[in-house]
């Protein structure tokens, strides 16, 4: 009998995966399970716009152009334009989701062998679109105890070889939450210029950031970064709207451009009931965006004020996406996760979460921390944040102050 | 400023797409184009369907699980037990199109620097799915004189080294509208379990065969073949909804299910909307096909008819999908096709053709073949017939029948 390939024996898959038949047997013992652990939201789709979709007129769906829609790219340039962002329809690549421009990018500016530095903890999955591309992601610490901010320039000096071809960032960041600041964008700006890198910013949460003020939305504000910058984005997220797969690589580098522009062919069309329904979603969006960055931020301040009170457990206020990160006083996430899963309950339910180490590379990091995707609303946000709260009191495997400080002393050396 | 990827630089794109600006360029001139060049049919999406779409509830736009709704997946175990294929909604994974089926199966099969047999001409975007997952794509010659059916045994053998992983097929066949009978498949079959090799089949064509009886619609349908056997499929050509982005990948072997899943999960999920779509089509299809296979049948007659009777033109019967290769009296195609969009004009029209060397990885192949996609109605194939049988009398690069012979040999040799 023939044998598969090496490499789809070695896809780097999101280690959480294995919890699954944990919750499923929780579930089946009757147990209710509060899923903080997943990137799918619970909140609606605009209704108005699958309305528009719904009475939309065709009768062949036809590949799109393999860059997108023509009207769709262009409505597209108004939407950056909001906050200031001058970019053409022909510098909108429409892709399926994006998670397919993220592999396009790889593709398309980096050769195998090649290496890729990552801020961590950081989005698992670029592992695995590294895979395929055959690069090598490298990853940089970042820490909790500041927020998960931008690294040093002599840390990322550090890490820049000859393969360097680029820094990836995801600001809002999953898994933490944290949102660069104007001035690390600006330090990030010097870094590529200085070392000639690429710099591919994940903006796919980009309009959950809750900070007053003006912040930075998108690296292409930034200026002297024309042939540097390169953006994913997607509607998954803005939208509530992942199950459409239509994302974009935004990006002024000509080269790049038409780098991506031949593997976009390749696979023929992005999709195209997607597309018109993103177009429709485009159309008057700003009270439903609103409406949702509202419902996030009253999730967000719930959940970071529950945490604030759990004794032994530090977070900072996260700014942006979904999710929040946390050290726990715990011995060790993933047995805490499953703990929870298989051991626990409190008035009947108990609590899923993504446990640290999968979102760092670099190994032993991440034990105490967790991830929690506040996908919820309020009322069962907080139901989850009490059987978190009760479950820190008697799980076997929780750690005293000193011994906290003695590890999260450990993780940083 | 940092440089993109040499890969990016050598993806080897469709190479009729350099006709495109001379085709719009006569449109420019006022001159209408019949486009028998694409792969995009003017078949009215299922309309049924699309009414019974539109009125599903939903509200969530969710991520779909990674290899499709099981809704979906269970009516597709219908529809392959039609031909009388037994699998299971987990033999079945949903994909982006037909075309993330094939890249999928590539990964999952194959190694970089793997190989890959395929007779020639073959659908060239194979070429390209290979550069991505970096494996080596060797073509094997069939010839038009005898309908380009299978090679023999022996020039398989001939090309199998120790990187040989797998055979890949095209029936009904893109571009040759050739049909592999019950024979030939069985033939295949005993190659690949005598070199342990993987068959995949892209069967997106599948339900227009047009030979009476009841031939072969499925590599599933052999026995012996449940290790070896993988079927790409899409609903892009059999429902005409390309722009859906539905196809699937179909296997009983549970090694290569389980590596294909890994790549599935790295993409989240394929299109909701399309799969939502997709079950809708399903739904009650046997009429619309066997109307849409009518329809196509009579283009294929009126295709074949009309090339019977232009002189020096060769050609044979194509059993299937809604293309047609033949032979032409013309010193070269790829100057053939572009003086037909620049420099030819017959009752204010011309005719879009694709270039047979295209098709070919063997270099000076198909240097008087071209291919032509029955995508238009009869009327107005019959227009685009008269195009060019009229342009075959003009054409300055015309051969006679003895230079025909000549080069006809040489290109066997
Ligand atoms: C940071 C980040 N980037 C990209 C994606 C991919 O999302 P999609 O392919 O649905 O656009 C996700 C999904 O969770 C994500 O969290
Ligand atoms: C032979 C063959 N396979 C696969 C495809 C891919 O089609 P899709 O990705 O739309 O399913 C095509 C499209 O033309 C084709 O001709």
């Amino acid at each position: 009998m023939p044998k598969v390939s090496h490499r789809s024996d070695t896809v780097p898959l999101s280690p959480f995966r294995k919890l699954i038949p944990l919750a499923d047997a929780a579930k089946a013992k009757g147990r209710h399970v509060y899923h903080l652990n997943i990137g799918q939201p619970d909140i609606m789709t605009h209704p108005r716009a699958v309305e528009r979709f719904r009475k939309l007129e065709w009768d062949i769906l036809e590949y799109s152009p393999s860059n997108g829609i023509p009207s769709y790219r262009e409505a597209l340039t108004t939407y950056y334009a909001r906050f200031g962002v001058d970019v053409t329809a022909d510098q909108i690549l429409v892709t399926t989701g994006g998670s397919e421009a993220i592999l396009f990018f790889m593709l398309a500016c980096l050769d195998p062998g090649d290496e890729i530095i990552v801020p961590e903890p950081f989005y698992a999955n670029y592992n695995g679109y590294a895979h395929i591309a055959d690069i090598r992601v490298v990853a940089i610490t970042s820490h909790i105890e500041d927020g998960f901010s931008l690294p040093s320039p002599e840390a990322f000096a550090r890490k820049i070889t000859p393969r360097t071809k680029a820094i990836m960032i995801t600001s809002p960041n999953n898994p933490t939450g944290a949102c660069y600041s104007p001035e690390e964008f600006n330090t990030l700006a010097e870094i590529v210029k200085k070392h000639d890198l690429f710099l591919c910013a994940d903006e796919v949460y980009r309009e959950f950031a809750y900070a007053e003020g003006e912040p930075l939305q998108s690296i292409l504000q930034l200026p002297g970064l024309e042939e540097h910058a390169i953006v994913i984005d997607s509607v998954s997220k803005r939208y509530s709207a992942t199950g459409a797969r239509v994302g974009a690589l935004v990006c002024r580098n000509e080269a790049i451009l038409a780098g991506v522009d031949r593997f976009a062919k390749l696979r023929l069309s992005p999709p195209g009931l997607g597309q018109m329904l993103s177009e429709c979603m485009l159309e008057n969006d700003e009270a439903y965006l609103a409406g949702v960055k509202d419902d996030y931020r009253n999730r967000r301040d719930t959940v970071y004020r529950r945490l604030q009170q759990m004794p032994g457990v530090f977070s900072y206020e996260p700014g942006g996406a979904f999710y929040c990160f946390a050290r726990f006083p715990i011995d060790n996430s993933e047995d805490f996760c499953r703990w929870l899963l298989a051991d626990f309950e409190y008035q009947g339910a108990t609590v899923m979460l993504a446990p640290g180490p999968g979102f760092y590379a670099t190994p032993g990091l991440g034990l105490d921390e967790c991830r929690i995707a506040y996908v919820l609303n309020v009322d069962d946000l907080e139901k989850a944040m009490d059987c978190l709260e009760k479950a820190l009191e008697v799980y076997p495997g929780r750690t005293t102050a000193a011994q906290q400080i003695a590890s999260s002393g450990s993780a940083r050396s």
